[in-house]
């Protein structure tokens, strides 16, 4: 929870009480933008796609959108036809209500799957949602689309570009990619700069890659991942063009606010009591040191070893050494934040280790890989695997 | 635990007390042959060898073997040069004290890693081994190379072909491939058959893929995991040669013992309450069968609603989405038993999700996936994932 700034020029924001959510709480919200923004999109790469992306993305790969309309409670996954039918009466109820063109709704939905979605509900609260919105309501938003958080998540970043007054407003759902009955991982990005839908495209899948694709809870993904950026222009300000300096600062900016964003969903993370930054460098290539990283920051035994605050390096070479990264292990150093563990392969020692263990002790550590090899490198987050974990996932649904 | 037949002809075993476990039991053991026996062996995939396997492996890829020399307690890995040597010194000692050829010796480790092995404390058991070795102690083998198991793992089949009077016996020790520090998997197959070294490697293969390779506690491979097989043609039958009906008895009652191995360990994994088969059928094809059950055995949401007995095909069906397997969500049919949940990638309602509950209580259970799309199937047998898992890998070397 950062203190973020949550008003951004054109767009306005509103929540409701649908019923869906089993608690008398808000479980629909509505993001509007004054004018048609340019938009861009990523989503899940599971096979099995809930309803309401199939209806938002191919309206968000034309490159323009208006509204937003969320729902928590109800994945609308794997609802066939007729989940198909409900999300697209859903976003034609919010259209005519808006007086926009129906292709300019993006509908999305987070929570069970298997479970046909009350779209009537949806439709009930449609005109309240529309009527209701305002600029300051963000941070209700970020709370109503909330499943299994304990926390909402806001981030927010200003354009430091000297042609650009504009800000980036990010909000996310998600306790670590970790509950695919819950509907895992959404955010939303808007802004008030001016961005073509190329651009935007191109700087949200880069900011995606190093953020919301860099974290790792328990590896699983959902059928209703997303995360979608507006951007309205009504800031005024010229046009942001590729290969500019304000392209580049509106790249960092938007980096910033994801990777904010996705550090809250690690610590988020069902259970977790650590967030681990997990560094790999030397690696032959970054797509190597990706695996590396992906490899040691998922391994369960590595995870439970942060749990317990045992510098164990050897679950961590053990990983590396199953991942596909080409390593020698001869060669590999190992550090928990600044002290090394292992040097070419060896232990440096018990003192060494004593002394990682203190660092083992702390909410947030980095731990270094250097395989020597090369000039690649790459960051992953990831928590510690704990006994909440198994409390909250085993008894979900009973 | 089977009523093993353990005696197998011209095979000797030995037992001791060499001081490498903290506490006073046995931790070194000799499998030995009268005669040198033909041999196979597979190995880790982990790019972290430890120095045994180094040693073994090149060894056993000549295709004869006579003995076996054991110790658990250390894993002799990430131990550099000194580790290595120390490795074949064992290896040249024992070949001495046996009047062998050190070739003809293997030796494996089991422990924790990155310590360096305590070589002459197996030095000065060596003799008391050759000495005491007789043929009746498999048993006391399996339990001298256990760590983490809470039971010993032998299994042993007669074979079933008119021109055979044989036996394989197999031992195994290991809690699930999950501990890297602990050495994990270790599988030792001896058998009076006479059997060629090519036909050997093959059939284990085969053997190891529908077994050892299928089953998963966390997914994590360690730098030891090595299965070995003996054949000394002592029981004096013809010998099985490749295509013959022996041949193919030789291979059935060969998967058995290591089908049958393979599921204790998946029984013994780490805090595990329950043993669930996932079988998938109708994939495009066995490779992506292999992979769909592989993603589906191996997702930490799955196991952990297997721990809570929870239904919950929801996961189950987002981590086929997240397979490599081709799939359509709108043709997958989902079974517990023979409780069938999902029809054409919908729920079968309510009634059928409690009928399922009540096959999720029992300790071994199959979940059958069908995704119609072609006839590759596959089997992969998993755990559940529990508090105690959490438990004894955070606790472990604290």
């Amino acid at each position: 929870m950062t203190h973020a700034d949550t008003h951004v020029k054109g767009f306005s924001f509103a929540v409701a009480i649908a019923g869906i959510k089993q608690q008398e709480k808000p479980d629909c919200a509505l993001i509007y933008s004054d004018v048609p923004a340019t938009c861009a999109g990523v989503y899940t790469r599971n096979k099995v796609v809930a309803a309401p992306l199939q209806v938002t993305r191919p309206r968000v790969e034309r490159g323009r959108c208006q509204a937003i309309l969320i729902n928590s409670g109800n994945a609308n996954a794997c609802t066939g036809a007729q989940g198909l039918e409900t999300a697209q009466h859903n976003a034609g109820v919010l259209a005519a209500e808006l007086g926009i063109d129906e292709i300019l709704v993006a509908v999305t939905s987070t929570g069970v799957i298997g479970v046909q979605l009350p779209g009537e509900r949806i439709d009930a609260i449609v005109p309240q949602l529309v009527h209701e919105r305002t600029p300051d309501q963000a941070q209700a938003v970020a709370e109503a689309i909330m499943t299994t958080d304990l926390f909402s998540k806001v981030s927010s970043a200003r354009l430091q570009s000297p042609t650009q007054s504009g800000t980036i407003l990010g909000i996310a759902k998600g306790a670590g990619m970790i509950h695919p009955n819950m509907a895992t991982m959404l955010g939303f990005v808007v802004t008030d700069a001016k961005v073509g839908a190329e651009l935007l495209q191109q700087s949200l899948r880069i900011a995606v890659e190093q953020s919301f694709n860099s974290i790792t809870v328990d590896g699983d993904t959902s059928t209703n991942d997303m995360v979608l950026v507006l951007a309205n222009g009504q800031a005024g300000d010229e046009e942001i063009v590729p290969d500019s300096a304000a392209a580049e600062d509106f790249q960092l900016q938007l980096n910033k606010v994801l990777l904010d964003l996705a550090k809250m969903i690690v610590r988020d993370g069902e259970g977790a009591t650590k967030v681990v930054q997990i560094h790999v460098q030397g690696a032959r290539n970054a797509a190597e040191a990706r695996e590396a990283a992906r490899s040691v920051a998922t391994s369960n035994l590595v995870k439970t070893a942060f749990f317990g605050e045992d510098a164990n390096w050897g679950r961590i070479i053990a990983a590396l050494g199953y991942s596909d990264a080409e390593m020698d292990a001869d060669q590999v150093d190992i550090w928990f934040d600044d002290i090394q563990v292992v040097h070419n392969g060896l232990s440096t020692g018990p003192k060494q280790e004593e002394l990682a263990t203190d660092v083992l002790r702390h909410n947030e550590f980095c731990v270094t890989l250097d395989l020597h090899l090369g000039q690649g490198s790459s960051d992953y987050y990831t928590s510690d695997l704990t006994y909440e974990y198994i409390k909250i996932n085993a008894d979900y649904r009973t």
